[in-house]
């Protein structure tokens, strides 16, 4: 994912929300915008959300919103309504416009910070911290990645599977800034001949990728295809991909399963792909150095379903 | 330790380090000075120290510098040398003089962080992410708040004590960005009467306080005072503050102890207090609304531990 910024990153287009600016306000990525002192920069304390948009459409922002107030709601930040990162959404993609041309393949991030050290931004809770957008066109060599298979690593992230429900101050299930680990796992991997991870959690559960959803096939005893992901009640993110992957796999007939899964789970599936809102479907063929199988038609297909319900109108009128 | 810039925001200094600056350049901390795409504030991707100057004389300067690089070396980002970092240190503390009167209490905060998303700062790999100094007087509040008995609640850290030696990806050891736990169980601490936390593990090993180390006061069996700490080895950061206070109290004669130490040594200790750089020590009165004893002799004898190993000159020059 870190190279989502390196081809193309001055033509990214970054817009800020204050309570002054309600509907968002350009400002520019190339210079300094945040404080020494904001939270978000000393203390990983914010949350986010990286959402796609295709020729000008984002697909499942209101999937995205909902869990961008939810992070925020976990870590008790105050954050502006839909409304705003709509509109806001909308002044940056139509400054693509302004300037010339709307890129086909856009990642769109949506971040929200405490804001700086015992100064809110504004009285107004919805908008007393430091909240942006940044708009940046997806790199060509990203897009050429996109469905090849990739090698993951299995790490355990160090948590019980149970350990969320009693000790709400871990945050799990935000998506918080504090991302430090996720990215180390990631290095990790790289260091390791991998190209992406698979945690588990210490009593050997499958959670969750560092930046992205699980998703398994597997047969039934009868032989009928299914398609599963863990259990979000294990401490994990919502899936907005996989959520609307599941969505349009259940209205075409497939059949559906959420864990408990565990690390066996993973080498007797039929397929493994790891799902994200910009990188979309990465098909798995190979476990801790175990062969996956890799079907790039079920790929197509999964990849076909995100196309089922996209929106057909800019976010704000959504 | 949120209040450490409520009360005198406006009066910090701010040093920031690259490739350029070597020794350091005075920046305006009221200015906005991080890009939106710095890996500091997008991902929690970096490592910080709070370090504490009396009379412009910074305290424990080594230990702080040597603690900074073992947590870049952790996550492995590029880090300048000592020098330059006792350089810009020494540069905000005369800047001070030279508006006015170095402040007699000083927070120096050490940040270091990747840096720009797939842009490093500089081809030297020392100088390759984003690095500040951020000078804050410590406020009178805090002064005056020091010593004051603290109630603690003891909290699930969700890992478990030998974790951090099978999985590095955690970087537990590594004093990163990424503190929103950190920030998040404070929160919790406030919500329930609290003032602090101390961190177990899930197999209920003390660990520390999310920005301070535990020591406790024991007996041995022949009645002996002895001052115990949690073990590094479970994946603690090592305390500066813990470690000059131990020197000098093995100096002076005293028994020290180190872990591993359970729920219940909390519980059958004589003493506890949470050490850290700028409060120093916070003498704990009730662990989960059990009573502690307290004794301000043995605070004061532990503060004055403290002043055992002063500096004498400016960093510079250590």
């Amino acid at each position: 994912m870190a190279e989502h910024f390196r081809d193309d990153s001055t033509a990214a287009i970054a817009v800020r929300i204050d309570a002054e600016h309600p509907a968002g306000m350009l400002i520019d990525p190339l210079q300094p915008q945040l404080r020494l002192t904001d939270l978000g920069a000393t203390r990983g304390d914010g949350v986010f959300e990286t959402m796609y948009a295709v020729e000008g459409l984002v697909r499942k922002f209101p999937a995205h919103i909902s869990r961008l107030h939810r992070s925020a709601e976990i870590l008790q930040i105050g954050i502006p309504p839909a409304e705003s990162w709509s509109a806001a959404v909308e002044l940056g993609i139509s400054e693509f416009a302004t300037r010339g041309e709307v890129p086909a393949h856009l990642s769109v991030k949506l971040v929200a910070t405490r804001g700086v050290d015992g100064e809110p931004a504004s009285e107004d809770p919805r908008f007393s911290g430091t909240y942006w957008i940044l708009l940046t066109p997806v790199p060509e060599s990203s897009l050429q990645r996109r469905g090849t298979p990739i090698s993951v690593l299995l790490l355990d992230r160090g948590y019980t599977s149970d350990v969320h429900e009693r000790a709400p101050w871990l945050v799990l299930g935000a998506k918080t800034l504090s991302y430090a680990v996720n990215m180390a796992a990631l290095r990790y991997a790289e260091a390791h001949g991998a190209q992406d991870v698979i945690f588990h959690s210490s009593d050997g559960q499958l959670l969750e990728g560092p930046t992205s959803t699980v998703l398994l096939m597997t047969r039934t005893a009868e032989g009928t295809a299914r398609l599963v992901t863990p259990l979000l009640e294990s401490g994990i993110l919502p899936g907005t991909t996989q959520g609307a992957i599941f969505a349009a796999a259940g209205r075409a007939g497939w059949e559906l399963g959420y864990g408990p899964l565990q690390r066996e789970d993973l080498f007797n599936a039929e397929h493994i792909w790891l799902a994200s809102s910009v990188r979309l479907l990465a098909p798995v063929e190979s476990v801790d150095g175990h062969s996956i199988a890799v079907s790039s038609e079920l790929t197509a297909q999964l990849a076909a379903f995100l196309e089922d319900d996209l929106p057909v109108r800019h976010p704000e009128s959504s």
